[in-house]
């Protein structure tokens, strides 16, 4: 055992480094303060409405590669994934600030086109920018966005919101933008470029912020907590198990892939079920659901969405478990998704 | 003339970017909204009550040097200097947001430093952490800090209130957080360090944001435009007299110097002038003040801060010339503050 003084980032991960800062600073919060631990703070703001503020730093080399996005859907990706995170909380995003240092050399028309692709999205969901920070670099990119949002107090959901017997489902496609990413590390698939490989590889750079779903699932009184998936299910699962203080079971047939995800899994010998259990940045939203109430919130939501709920697993008891089961059977999943602190 | 296409960030720098960032975002804002182009947003909270936003970039390389600063005092000065732009607009801090990438190599230890000095001016200042990111990097490291505060409407200072024939003071000694970096970036200093040296590397390790005195001035009718120097006194009072399209001239054998810096100066070869008018990071106030209402101004200041309002120069109608005079007789000052795009 290492001696404690010793210790790395990279022993505790980054779960472990949020949970020791939450301990510090989560102690004498006012009451109506949610801090550290949840897609968004929520803070009071007017009345019965609070204010969501959502923050997130992106690192060339971390997050994404300079070389392989294009600056169009760096820039939308920037603001989508600040997005997600407010519609996690049921929330309506208001207001951007973006911090973002560049190499001296970057040429002017990438940061238009960068620009360019955040205001395609800003635009639609009237999302405003209002400052910020600009700086040099001499070594990689770094973007930080901050949103700021607002929800009725009532409806925000938790991610502490978890009850045994709940129901899991997701509100969209597993895994795609995890196949785009393999795509864009694997040389293999510029000489076999299709339609499929597009289709993953549009959902790894341009997701789609699930604002309205989180909005309408906010309002439903059968959803439980809510979070968005962006380092994966398996990881994003346990931080629901965490704060609910709970486990889960997920059942790996039921998980909804594309078609496309599944004929590229096979062409490159990918594990479909990891792919789609731990691969991250879907952005899609991850809720739990009272059991009894899931055949009425099922037929609202697809009356409103022309899409269904994909329910994927079910809220135990047994604390800190995450079971993957595969036609009743139990399975061990290899990968158990993404740490930004292990490499 | 460089094709336009082919302009790089190093090209039009950092204030042309910014210029442009608000070109394209500040079009369509609502009325009580102020976005980028001041040391906070500013949004409607409670009544008249308003929210201040602002948001720094710090990267290892650029804004500091991990090998040369202690991981306490960088987590003080990661908060401090933006609380400093919350002084700026006359504001009261009250939450914070913290986005760090560390490499995986980084000890517990040197996090729970970093922890503690932050937390040592979050406590004095009763700014609480809400939230952030943290993620490993495999290159330089990266804070960036949002805060969020609070003004009554009436109160809050703006870049654009300066006007022709107005005062200009500060309310510090400038140059000496700029002597601290010089001092180490020097290996000389090593060699024959003492007192004066201590002195110089404290106020560039340990700025002190000022809040109280951001505060009281903000409550002074006689108090035009307000803001912080971060860039350097010549850097920042540009930026007034852009927002408010006027001039100013500064008067050198007014800048406040600490003995300390005026020995360094001497004994390592460095202009005092230049050091005290272009330096950056000293965090104090540089406001400006209706000419007859000084004397009753710095008459209250002096009551309640027992120290005085240090006059550097005068706002002129020549808009965008700054002149600087000695002794009555205009100077060329060498360099011209820092820009993030120029090195």
């Amino acid at each position: 055992m290492k001696n404690k003084d010793h210790l790395k980032l990279s022993d505790v991960g980054e779960f472990g480094f949020i949970a020791r800062l939450a301990r510090i600073f989560n102690q004498h919060l006012p009451k109506d303060v949610t801090g550290i631990g949840d897609d968004c703070a929520v803070l009071p703001w007017k009345g019965s409405q609070k204010l969501l503020v959502t923050t997130d730093l992106l690192l060339d080399g971390v997050h994404f590669l300079k070389e392989k996005i294009s600056p169009r859907d760096l820039g939308y990706k920037a603001l989508a994934v600040n997005l997600s995170d407010i519609a996690a909380m049921g929330g309506r995003p208001l207001w951007a600030f973006l911090s973002i240092a560049l190499p001296v050399e970057t040429e002017l028309s990438w940061s238009k086109q960068f620009l360019s692709g955040w205001k395609s999205l800003s635009r639609k969901t009237q999302v405003g920018l209002l400052g910020g920070d600009t700086t040099r670099t001499t070594r990689a990119m770094v973007i930080n966005v901050a949103i700021l949002g607002e929800a009725q107090q009532i409806y925000i959901k938790y991610r502490s919101a978890a009850r045994p017997g709940d129901l899991v489902a997701v509100t969209g496609q597993l895994g795609s933008s995890e196949g785009g990413l393999r795509l864009l590390l694997n040389k293999e698939s510029k000489e076999s470029s299709g339609r499929d490989e597009e289709f993953l590889l549009r959902h790894h750079f341009r997701p789609q912020p699930h604002l309205k779903e989180g909005y309408f699932l906010a309002h439903q009184p059968e959803v439980g907590a809510m979070m968005d998936i962006s380092d994966g299910l398996d990881s994003d699962l346990r931080r629901i198990m965490e704060s609910s203080a709970c486990g889960a079971e997920v059942y790996l047939e039921k998980l909804p892939v594309s078609p496309a995800l599944q004929r590229c899994s096979q062409k490159y010998g990918w594990s479909l079920e990891e792919v789609a259990a731990a691969g991250g940045e879907d952005y899609c939203l991850l809720i739990t659901i009272g059991s009894e109430g899931y055949p009425d919130l099922d037929r609202r939501y697809r009356q409103k969405f022309r899409r269904r709920l994909h329910l994927v697993g079910r809220i135990t008891g047994k604390k800190g478990k995450l079971v993957y089961l595969k036609d009743g059977r139990r399975v061990i999943l290899q990968k158990s998704g993404f740490d930004h602190f292990k490499s």
